[in-house]
């Protein structure tokens, strides 16, 4: 059964039970579904059907589903909990990364006032430490719970930590081996662990050439480092060697998730992310910034061919043809802007030399360009539109679509340069700058061809 | 050190003991690297440097090497070596998924032959059955290499299988539990192995509330799957329940990205997977059908624009404003488009239901055609363009940008009905669509108001 028709399944069976309000159906339901699945149904129930499901339900599936919730939910949810419910009854309960995680979505007062609230002054000490990173960064994923072991102790002892760990960290993939100013020395798999015999030194199975990351590396670092070399967790170490905390991988897959839909939504001319559920006015915000240069650009193109209105007054018919001069420079442009950032997001660009590139987009341009102003013209000559517009059609087309190609392999790189994202290159500032240099030329050529 | 900085220091370091052609110093350097490093050097050295590599360095870090080359470089690579080669050499050294992501490049002949070449039955029975699955569904993800224990064994039988299967299971991430007819039972992690004592029963210590997928089920549903449940690797079984594989998460991984890439390839109106390093023919090839589109797109707006064309030749001043029309709308379409594409593939979208979607829709549409077509008319009668003008121009941009919207939102929704991938309708499509449907309306308003 796909995922979504589980959420379904659940709602259409839990919605009777919540009307009524039968606590003991409530659970019994409950209890045949995961807290991952239970989540996802918070979209479709109100806020107080949402906190009586936590109250109701056992504890570490209520703490499970809410850490499951997606951010957006999570902020709602939280509105409703004083500081201290939120310390005593969640965060108390949760892993460090997924308690910074929610202790980012709250005011810093309210995030200070819940570390406040909470018993174990360990906990909240670690908490604030990691409160200092961006979210962007190693130190912002990463958890502080693993299991970590000293290089002079034996398997068995070992096995003692893990023991003792074992309730704190749900998902133990490896064990750290550190020295005794905590200075990471390898890691140890759990499959060497079960192997070796309880008194065998743990140095010995230790494998010191691990692959560890600093807490300030970027997570597009974090997450081509651990996609590169196959890593289900890496550890992290501050500047001076000491081991920190460890990310696992699913947190990289969520960042990697996030990161190909920001991509996708600068592509689109969205400037901030949303989604269809969200608020008319937050819909309308993250579209009218990129609409706004699309009105600019309009407002260029506009004052540009006006400037050719003697032009187009004695040949009307120049003006059938702007619409596909002015398509095919931004389709040509977003092609090769494409091609540019996606190279730069997945670190395939493998040269960063900018002039062999623009040779090779200046032939595949070339090429393409032929292609499509030769079926142009040959159209346009049967359409009975006279050879020498057509073939004005047709030079400014080429033109238009090597311009426009060459400005889009050139924008990310520049982008690139003065560290914005390139993704911005290749959405509707790319479509829009073609516009107005592709009528440009259009116009001056057949100025200079028909006048 | 990023990884890129790693392939630049390697390749500088190398170069100069490839050309001198010194075993031992070849060997010395790629001995301080990683093999998945060494394969990324790949794309800047010969074929025959290539080769000379891979036959000098150790046997193991060669193996890894070519596992690790992207699926290009591998496709390049084995062109050089004869089947038997590819069998002996390298496909009776890797784990059944990347063996079969290899055979996979290979054509269907060639493939056969290398499978005959292998020594080990069992295994190329398994590599043939895998070979059976399209490579983006659960069989053709899975590796048929897994820890498989029986329901009835203790822990310590448990912790002798894993001994014998060690070599071949790299990365035992959990051990699986099946009964006598290989049907799966459930699921122990080694942190429990290493817990329990030796004597203990395997059922006890099993969990029975696993996950696992059926071989035919999507990549796309493997990947929701596995990062909805943060899992690290997740059983694969037949339509009987018996286990046949196993998927880890650096496969779906990689899977992901794939996605993300193809999604904003296509919408970026690019046909097929490429990269700036292809062949110029390659480029022009993925490039050309979406600029054919675009083509006959424009020659739809020609057509239409015309029509209109005694209202130009009588108010020159109507083509000014074609191109700020047909942009906005192929920008205002694209936005909608991206955020319905995107609710599909993260499966946040989540009713189906189309009709509220559309009100919604319109809403933040007018709201915005509002903004913009107050704006653009207080700029065209400052400038002095005439308020009737003016007026044509702001209404048609109000419609323009409500009807792209709308068609932005319902035309993935429809695709996605079809089974087409809706990202194909949030490329040039769209921007195509609305130039010629933005122009219609442009003109008509023209003509009805100012005719």
């Amino acid at each position: 059964m796909s995922t979504a028709n589980i959420e379904k399944e659940l709602l259409f069976k839990l919605q009777p039970a919540l009307d009524a309000g039968v606590d003991q159906e409530v659970i019994a339901i409950l209890d045949e579904y995961r807290a991952e699945d239970i989540a996802e149904i918070f979209w479709d129930i109100t806020l107080d059907e949402a906190k009586y499901i936590i109250k109701t339900i056992e504890k570490p599936k209520a703490i499970e589903t809410i850490r499951s919730l997606d951010e957006e939910l999570q902020g709602r949810f939280f509105k409703g909990y004083t500081a201290n419910e939120i310390a005593t009854d969640v965060i108390a309960y949760l892993d460090s990364d997924d308690a910074v995680d929610i202790l980012n979505l709250l005011s810093t007062r309210k995030a200070e006032e819940v570390i406040s609230f909470l018993d174990d002054q360990d906990y909240a000490k670690n908490l604030i430490s990691m409160l200092h990173y961006d979210d962007d960064v190693a130190g912002g994923l990463m958890a502080k719970e693993l299991v970590k072991v000293k290089y002079n102790w034996t398997v068995s002892q070992c096995v003692e930590e893990i023991r003792k760990q074992a309730e704190e960290v749900t998902n133990v993939l490896s064990v750290y081996v550190v020295d005794d100013k905590d200075i990471l020395k390898g890691v140890v798999s759990l499959k060497d662990i079960v192997l070796a015999k309880a008194h065998t030194s743990v140095i010995e199975i230790t494998n010191d050439e691990y692959i560890a990351i600093n807490a300030y590396s970027t997570g597009e670092e974090v997450a081509s480092i651990m996609s590169k070399y196959d890593l289900t967790a890496i550890p992290v170490i501050d500047s001076m060697g000491r081991l920190i905390g460890r990310i696992t991988i699913d947190d990289v897959v969520d960042f990697i998730k996030e990161e190909a839909d920001r991509d996708f939504q600068l592509q689109a001319g969205l400037s901030e992310n949303v989604e269809s559920s969200d608020k008319v006015w937050i819909l309308s915000r993250a579209r009218l910034p990129w609409l706004m240069v699309g009105l600019m650009g309009g407002l260029g193109s506009s004052a540009l061919v006006s400037g050719f209105e003697g032009d187009i007054s004695r040949l009307p018919q120049l003006a059938f043809f702007m619409p596909i001069v002015a398509a095919m420079g931004g389709n040509a442009g977003v092609q090769s802007s494409a091609i540019i950032v996606q190279g730069l997001a997945n670190n395939t660009l493998k040269s960063k030399n900018i002039l062999p590139k623009l040779g090779k987009e200046f032939t595949v341009s070339l090429l393409n360009g032929l292609i499509c102003s030769a079926l142009l013209l040959t159209w346009n000559v049967i359409i009975g539109h006279g050879y020498d517009l057509s073939m004005v059609v047709s030079i400014a087309l080429i033109t238009v679509i090597i311009v426009a190609s060459l400005l889009g392999t050139i924008t990310p790189l520049i982008l690139e340069k003065f560290n914005i994202d390139p993704a911005l290159a290749s959405g509707p500032f790319i479509t829009t700058t073609n516009d107005v240099i592709g009528l440009g030329v259009y116009f001056l050529l057949g100025r200079m061809m028909l006048g």
